[in-house]
């Protein structure tokens, strides 16, 4: 069997074989269903939280230590988790990936991602102190004025597309938000 | 036993008694771990997407047919599913929660309520024609002017706030959302 044949390895949150799909009663979708217990695993899509953090006239970015994306520029951004607000999410994921303690501020852009079943959401904030460090998930961070970004070594599209609506706003105290679908790229996931 | 005490009904994605919370190999996080096939149920905030829905000068409420909150008034929202975009999820909602055909518009808020990890997004919406109908989710639907909006009769919190945002934006063309964090009230699962 080629490469292109075999199967994925099973991933822990993949469902085990007594997962069955079908229309569980009063829905009108198929859900997968445990044939032993009748549970009904409901799938939705991850809510990614992040920010365009600022220090001044620099922007705080973060070279990635995991994949997907090894290597390349992101703005601090991570799944949210039970029991947490967006906002929340986006400073939590701003200390662990970049030491960063911030504020947040304006909603910058709401990012849906249908192909991964993904909606990130991505905020302004400011640091409360210019000390910023690489957490476990980076390579480097580094505070960059605009003209210094490395746009063709960002990791993402919605890191592009927040960049840009940050620097079209960043003259305004209220702003709407930029709502808008993204593709993403090469990556199976994303952020 | 009293109303206050009694345990809030099983909902249909309430993970059953064979799911126990245990750290998996290889994480950090306490996951529920069916006892039986050892599957893990990663869990993470859902999104809910909704609207505020006019048609001139009138705002679509549906009276809820099932729990939670049977019998109350909300606007159209429901679960994100997965490959949705945020704004289609807010669309598909309205159609199945009151026939109606919608033009999704500007984010009017962006509520999270940790309490039952959940992230609402509602939308303000135009109607393309004027009619509507009870979904089956819903007993009735009506077009509501703002004087007769029952405010003792709504749903969840976040339909207050909605609404309320809604009517201080309605002259606006562009407007920020209303990020907050709810509480929920009585219930133990919203929208």
């Amino acid at each position: 069997m080629s490469d292109v044949q075999r199967p994925p390895p099973r991933l822990p949150w993949d469902p085990p074989d007594n997962f069955k799909k079908r229309v569980p009663d009063g829905d009108n979708r198929e859900r997968l269903v445990c044939d032993d217990c009748q549970f009904i695993l409901y799938q939705n899509p991850k809510i990614v939280a992040g920010s365009v953090v600022t220090w001044e006239d620099r922007i705080l970015l973060a070279r990635r230590a995991i994949e997907p994306r090894k290597g390349y520029w992101t703005v601090p951004a991570g799944f949210l988790e039970e029991k947490e607000t967006v906002e929340d999410g986006a400073a939590r994921e701003a200390l662990e990936e970049a030491r960063a303690d911030i504020e947040v501020g304006g909603l910058l852009g709401v990012y849906s991602v249908p192909r991964i079943s993904q909606v990130q959401m991505v905020f302004r904030a400011r640091l409360r102190s210019p000390e910023v460090g690489a957490g476990e998930e980076s390579l480097e961070v580094r505070l960059a004025l605009w003209d210094e970004i490395p746009w063709r070594e960002l990791a993402f599209p919605s890191v592009v597309s927040a960049l840009r609506r940050f620097h079209a706003v960043r003259d305004l105290a209220d702003f709407a938000p930029e709502v808008t679908t993204l593709s993403g790229w090469a990556e199976p996931s994303s952020l």
